[in-house]
């Protein structure tokens, strides 16, 4: 009995896991209005009714598909990095990583955030927030590694927060740039990183 | 007889001209995808039917919206700053307009590129291409005077190009931060945009 238990709710935990791959995919290109029960069911091959009986809410699906968004963004490019020194080799190790994310692509539409972003700014909620306070997680980030790198005097003195935000706002341009098929935008962003993290003069 | 011509082109060319600024806030707020003859109707207190005949379809009202928005954008933004001299001077004059265009905000909605670019990436055709055309003309537009600036001695050596996409890349991110109340956004623009024109040692 117990073991069909656990089978039955392992297989519901691996479907609801196909249905969120997808809908990440879905979000990144059309935005998280994008979504509905009826589109996933269709791309995954399961009833309506029973993507519907998994979430029961549209919002309860955004606010999971963002929650999954960020794991895979975890996985791809935040933890790959945590091997490379704190400081400004980390910060060249997440931007790699954030290449291979942007250009593979890793989903569908690029950039997750910045397919979102721009869309939920105007639409106060809990999905909103969340969006916000993973953004506010991830440049938090990059200035917790430009403060390392500024203290141990590997690049020149500037504001930790404002260079975290300057990075991130060349990130998500570049996502934009690439999406477009600009063939220049990688390279370009490895020099505007090269002048951001240049050694103190 | 051509009095009442005129007369009557003269009124349509202003019902145009309200539906299309109607549709630029809905346009920066919900994107272009989030236009129709129905919600703009409702919005001027226009017949459905006699917003249909100005454009035929879809597509065409998106076109003029985005006509619409450069415009408007080249009278707050651009042509004031000419005002002031080529190169460093022009730089700073841009960023100031154009903080009061995002902050004021001139739509309702904010940036009007930053509200569409991020989902027409992912969706090729005319409206797709009008607005890669109206992102290239604005970076051009800022590349050039980074050019002279450098030419000038003003700011220190850096590639026009990269430092044109730079400059927007912050001005997008910052759109977005004030769209989600980031009360720091307008000061961190402006030192890192100090940073960006400062002279040369």
């Amino acid at each position: 009995m117990a073991v069909t238990t656990d089978k039955r709710l392992l297989r519901g935990a691996r479907t609801r896991q196909a249905v969120l791959r997808r809908a990440v995919d879905v979000a990144s290109l059309d935005g998280l209005d994008g979504l509905s029960f009826g589109r996933l069911a269709e791309d995954t091959g399961m009833s309506k009714a029973g993507v519907q009986t998994l979430f029961r809410t549209k919002e309860a699906l955004q606010l999971a598909t963002v929650d999954t968004a960020r794991d895979l963004f975890l996985d791809a490019v935040v933890r790959p990095a945590a091997a490379a020194p704190h400081g400004r080799a980390r910060l060249l190790a997440l931007v790699d990583h954030w290449i291979t994310y942007a250009e593979a692509p890793l989903f569908a539409g690029g950039c997750f955030r910045v397919a979102n972003l721009a869309t939920f700014d105007s639409h106060p909620g809990p999905v909103h927030d969340a969006l916000a306070r993973d953004q506010r997680d991830w440049t938090e980030l990059l200035a917790k590694q430009f403060r390392t790198a500024v203290a141990a005097g590997e690049i020149a003195a500037v504001d930790a927060e404002h260079a975290g935000f300057g990075l991130d706002a060349l990130l998500c341009a570049t996502n934009t740039a690439l999406r477009f098929g600009d063939q220049a935008a990688v390279a370009r962003l490895r020099d505007l990183v090269g002048s951001l993290l240049s050694a103190p003069r």
